[in-house]
């Protein structure tokens, strides 16, 4: 730790430069004074390492450099990439992170709406679960995954595209059956589209499938007995390929799988969403459609930086990729 | 989304109970007006939702309920986890978090520096990668894992005692020879210890062990190289327990090793350091020393918001834990 000092204001520049408080104000706005002035009020600001007061300027200006972000948790591999990158594009603009982590908890989310505001943030990009959510007319918002209605912009991959890109690799790679598995929040909400894609994609290209549709808080014993059901004597199961609506639900399954005898990929091929990798940048957990986590992030911040958000879509679907992860054949 | 409302001032307050601004003022900060005067204030603060205004309160007060927390990341599961840990304790005693992820860069850092400083926050609690880092006297830090002096106050995982004990339990379960193998920052930091304490168990012990360590930035294939080294024709390797210094490592080693055709943990047993989680809260990666996160989160942000830092020890360490996590045979 090096030599620390006391933060310097803006009275200690006019002190060092030896000039009036109103030209060190002018010379930090920008606004014209004698060159000699300037030029003492700038090395006065880099002697002393002189930072504008933020809590001063936001009461002038309204405008604060701060973004809040909202998010479940941060211990989700999908989430703490997320806010990584939104960290990361909010810092490339200069711009600071408030962080709150919800725990799913709607009313808990409604509180630090309003701590958000309180704190004169210039805006909220938010990851909800509260869909009554009450957002000041004056704070922008972005959301991701959960779509409010038109006057606020919502980012998410295209849901659609990845579970049609999942029915369809399962059917490249070979399987004739397929299984979609799903656990989740019965809230209308952006990533429930990949079953309708992947339903859409089954259905155009003729092939049977089953779906295991269980909400929130279901204990995961009940895709257990699923699969049980569908062991089949001689090895197996009644489907050969299975779309899980999460990398982490697909995880859950294959451990099962392989502890009931079924091998993964040789007897039954997964495919899981999110793109999650182990230590986060290591190998991919199963086979998986790839979530553009940093275009979300930056599309998140463009938006929410923007003036005319009221013009900005309702709606934005970023393009996803496929990416083998050793649970189907390629 | 429900309804919207435009954030609603004092002034507002004012007016909705007919009062005087003064008199809410007087209200809002725990000073004694007339009854009536105070039940028509407080009703007309629950009708608009009021909150002060942390801006006009935080150049008030030179309080402004907000801790800077510095890490590298939020990918790394350690990191996340920890930045969970320290929201849930920052949240719970009414205090936002100002995030900063420094992506390890030294100068990236003292930039967060200065502009948390800006932003006048009540402390900065940072996972740090830069020694030299500069914080002024009045803004109050409290450091994980780096050690920066008597000043400031460290917290850490007993790293000394993780050493020794995962020697000591690799040798409970039948180890003759160990390996510890490292991979980090050369700085100074508190997880150096566990090559520490790991050379004093195997001491102690009188148990013979080999070492591996290599800079940040050296390519894994160093660890591989090291492994064929230490092959034997018979199968198995020269060593029959490691101690990898921290579960990402252990991770690549298991995953190295069993395409080298030794079999973990018939042939060597191995022990990681963290506690890492599939998914945050699935399987263990592999048998661990586990990390006391919400220990050490708690820890920080009482240290933080307590006004005697300088009497608080130099270093304090959390006591770890064992987890098998079937990479040896208990």
């Amino acid at each position: 730790m090096g030599e620390a000092n006391s933060i310097p204001t803006m009275k200690d520049v006019a002190r060092e430069a030896g000039v009036a408080l109103g030209t060190v104000s002018k010379v930090m706005n920008g606004i014209p004074v004698g060159e000699s002035y300037r030029k003492r009020v700038e090395e006065a600001v880099a002697k002393l390492n002189y930072r504008v007061n933020s809590y001063a300027k936001g009461l002038k200006t309204n405008k604060t450099y701060t973004v809040a972000v909202m998010v479940p948790n941060l211990v989700s591999p999908f989430f703490s990439r997320l806010v990584n990158c939104l960290n990361r594009a909010l810092s490339a603009r200069k711009y600071r992170m408030l962080l709150f982590a919800t725990d799913y908890d709607p009313a808990q989310e409604q509180e630090y709406v309003i701590l958000a505001e309180q704190q004169k943030v210039d805006g909220i990009i938010c990851l909800s679960y509260n869909p009554e959510l009450k957002v000041s007319d004056n704070v922008p918002l972005v959301s991701i995954d959960r779509y409010f209605g038109a006057q606020i912009p919502c980012v998410s991959s295209d849901n659609y595209g990845g579970g049609r890109l999942a029915a369809e690799k399962l059917v490249e790679n070979g399987c004739r059956s397929l299984a979609f598995l799903r656990i989740g929040s019965r809230l209308t909400n952006e990533p429930n589209k990949r079953k309708d894609g992947f339903i859409s994609a089954c259905e155009s290209l003729d092939i049977p499938y089953t779906l295991k549709i269980v909400d929130d808080g279901t204990p995961y014993a009940a895709f257990e007995d699923f699969l049980r059901e569908h062991l089949r004597p001689e090895g197996g199961l009644d489907f050969d390929g299975i779309f899980c609506v999460t990398d982490a639900l697909a995880y859950q399954i294959i451990r099962s799988l392989r502890s009931m005898g079924v091998r993964v990929p040789e007897d039954v091929q997964i495919i899981g969403f999110d793109g999650t990798r182990a230590f986060g940048d290591q190998d991919l957990i199963c086979s998986t459609v790839v979530q553009p986590v940093p275009e979300i992030a930056e599309t998140c911040v463009d938006l929410i930086l923007e003036k005319a958000l009221s013009k900005a879509p309702s709606l934005i679907c970023l393009p996803v990729t496929y990416a083998c992860g050793g649970t189907t054949r390629s």
